[in-house]
């Protein structure tokens, strides 16, 4: 049961630095779009979470404030704890053997980056290739296909598994080999990468596979 | 791979009937429509399908106009027929155990229905708690939930397994007992049944469960 909005998680998260209530929230929903709001291990949102953050003001007296770079460099360190704790989530995600990013670019707008993103991950027929250790390039194209968006040029797709490309024109890259495919897939932690050919937005997501062991811990809890 | 729009799948049937190509369109849209696109085991769509509907008109010379009986009734038998061929995609669906009706009622609107009726239908824990026989209601309300509609007030929405009601006032029924759950689980074949308090829409999908097999079959078909 883990897809945050957010996940099935208490997050308290402490600065000694000196912010004011409004901005600390700023700083935090940036921080949580970016991390918490990004990890899916099988689309089922979870029913109570929290994430909480803390700022003391003993490190100075003065706040920061937006625009400061001290300010920003606050929030780029909570963006930083959070994807480190949200990340965590994923590795720890039901039967989880395998740690997926899917980062989709060149998209039109970033919320059909981020439909495209959660298709894939949630697909789980995309979930059981990952487990399998199998390149199935066909499996994630077809997600790419079905999720949605509006006049979708699927010649202008291309995808890569790390650094493999493997679908460019429409179909299997020409020069793609299978145990460049396998050799990614081999990895413990691989990136699906989908360049829509569309504009210049860009989302990530991160995911997990669907193994033997999410079945048996979702089926076979209570015994 | 099986969430029809459509299914894997080549579908011919044939009638001796006379209709003329449009209203024969017609009749197989609408027998399509409640069968072959209201089937998913996982959610990801096929690449290839066709449904194909052939009438001879050697029964009789003149054709069947919409608005007859007996273009009615020819239209009845063709969703009859669909139905039957689109369940018998779901019961053998990959690694499919069980076979789920998911009727959504009392819905303000079909789109409402089905969009509440798919969520819980693509649930990873929904569908490994009917493999486990798990009379799991919280997995089920919160699929409603997270299904998206908008301002759902839950607790107007009712849930039912089978004859058994499990979910009323916006929690587990009082009434309910676990050996009624357990009764209804051990079934071959149920329905999950949930009353939305909105409306008079209704709309049904058919389902399966998510098994090791599931896993096993898409992520061991190489070897």
């Amino acid at each position: 049961m883990i897809r945050p909005d957010m996940a099935t998680m208490l997050a308290f998260i402490a600065t000694d630095a000196a912010v004011s209530p409004a901005d600390l929230q700023n700083c935090l929903s940036r921080a949580v779009d970016a991390s918490f709001n990004r990890i899916t291990v099988d689309g089922d949102t979870s029913t109570n979470d929290a994430c909480v953050l803390v700022a003391t003001g003993a490190a100075a007296p003065d706040p920061l404030v937006p625009g400061d770079a001290q300010y920003e460099a606050l929030c780029a360190a909570v963006t930083e704890v959070c994807v480190e704790l949200a990340q965590a989530i994923v590795r720890d995600g039901e039967g989880a053997t395998r740690f997926v990013t899917v980062a989709v670019e060149q998209g039109a707008s970033s919320a059909e980056c981020l439909q495209v993103a959660y298709t894939i991950a949630h697909s789980p027929l995309v979930k059981t290739a990952v487990f399998a250790g199998d390149p199935n390039w066909g499996r994630i194209l077809a997600a790419v296909g079905r999720a949605g968006i509006c006049e979708l040029d699927l010649e202008a797709v291309r995808i890569y598994l790390d650094e493999v490309c493997i679908v460019r024109d429409g179909g299997r890259d020409p020069d793609y080999t299978e145990a460049d495919g396998q050799r990614v897939m081999g990895r413990d932690e691989l990136t699906i990468r989908v360049l829509l050919g569309r504009g210049t937005c860009a989302e990530q997501v991160w995911t997990c596979d669907l193994s033997y062991d999410y079945v048996k811990i979702n089926a076979e809890y209570r015994t």
